[in-house]
């Protein structure tokens, strides 16, 4: 019965991304950390032009101290126990200030690879979609699974995005692929499979590259990634004030960056407390 | 059966906000806004030497995105409605992540002069004393209403931290007091039925002094307040960057600064999104 309704749900959502990477000259911004989960923060993201966010539930844990986890890693190791409520309601009010038109892609508990048993429900996605998800931000490190959300983000009204990792990364944030010719053809099957933008993760095992460059084992995976798919693509993972640029030039379409955000927002918050405390 | 475990709980709290003042050369600072309720940037600012952080109902509303409210006026007018749950989270992801020496003061429904009916509950004060506070931070605007806020506080071993205000604030954020003479007296009084840090709201009403200075009519109740207690003294209210070194010299021991440090943390965001969408 709803059937269409959710098909022109996505195809609302699909051209806010098409949008914003257009007016961003073929490479857009997800933002996410600070950005993608507290409305304060999400607002200003916006207000300089920023069209794409991403609460996330490891980004939740940290944003509210959960168990006292104040580092990315640590975060990763129980971001299931975050609830889907507070995952809706860190998005509804993201929704409330940054209105209609610009595109939030939500993780959430079930999204990713999860390391216990964390199915994600009808009813957590229709949450999510009744609090203003466009689409799930998703890190299933299988095709079986990414299938089984794909469908009930579908049947929901909301567009996937999903990456392909290194099987040597720390966290697996998606689907093993060792070579550029495994990328191009997991990027293939994951089109195939429904998913509406299809992400690299990069930097996590690929240390000691310079500042501002990619390292060439990266710039040939996202090469394979880009020729492989007609969807648009993403880059997420180590991506910084240094080496944003170096990837406009890959046809990547969209970057990620949470981390080098929350970094900056950290050290606004050092310079104006030690500059209140000097006196 | 709990007074004297209460009274020992107070005594270590009050200690904190000593040692805060001493640390610092006789004015200490208490951090709100985004280093208030998100553990990420509370962290941040206690990393950078703060040793007082504020989670605040108004602020919350803005982080959670309530209702789309975005500026501090709108928040004030529907804070009532932020649960008493929700202010027990953001408490206990701050002290979590801060640790056990920050002293943490929770404004809270029913601790401000709410505009709806927002009683302070026994089990709300438990709620935020367990989440984690050394105290309440309140803006009653009556000293009848406060003394029960003192009350219920101090039988569950929280301070309280409460204000004089100006009668013609924008929103009453104290007891109203209109010359110096009275806010030494109202002081006096606040002192006398427990308040165990008595502050002046300075700014809301006082525009066009000049940036950096405090204007004379609030210097001269700085000096009204400072000299009429002996608790530790604060100021709120419109102390930015600029303005933040006039106080030094007052004899207020401790400046309360929320907006002006949001205003940082979003002039960051806006300046690293701008970077990543200029390329």
């Amino acid at each position: 019965m709803i059937i269409g309704d959710m098909k022109q749900k996505m195809e609302l959502a699909r051209k806010k991304v098409l949008n914003a990477i257009e007016e961003h000259q073929g490479t857009t911004l997800l933002a996410t950390g600070v950005t993608g989960d507290d409305a304060r923060l999400a607002l200003a993201a916006v207000q300089a032009g920023a069209r794409m966010v991403e609460p996330n539930h490891p980004a939740l844990a940290l944003a509210r101290g959960y168990k006292g986890v104040t580092s990315m890693h640590a975060a990763e190791e129980l971001r299931h126990e975050i609830t889907m409520e507070q995952m809706a309601e860190a998005t509804r009010g993201v929704r409330n200030v940054v209105g209609k038109d610009i595109y939030i892609t939500v993780g959430a508990p079930g999204t990713f690879a999860e390391v216990m048993p964390t199915p994600l429900t009808e009813e957590g996605v229709v949450l999510l979609a009744k609090a203003g998800a466009d689409g799930l931000h998703t890190h299933k490190a299988t095709l079986e699974d990414l299938k089984d959300v794909v469908d009930i983000a579908h049947r929901n009204g909301l567009l996937v995005d999903a990456y392909i990792a290194h099987p040597a990364d720390r966290h697996l944030f998606g689907i093993p692929c060792a070579t550029p010719i495994e990328v191009g053809d997991t990027a293939k099957r994951m089109q195939d499979i429904g998913v509406d933008f299809v992400g690299l993760m990069t930097g996590m095992s690929y240390e000691g590259v310079k500042a501002g460059e990619i390292a060439d084992p990266v710039k040939e995976r996202i090469e394979a990634l880009v020729k492989s798919v007609t969807v648009p693509t993403l880059a997420e993972g180590g991506i910084n004030l240094d080496n944003f640029k170096a990837f406009m030039g890959t046809g990547v379409k969209i970057i990620v960056v949470g981390t080098a955000i929350d970094d900056v927002a950290r050290k606004a918050v050092d310079q104006v407390i030690k500059t209140l405390l000097q006196h």
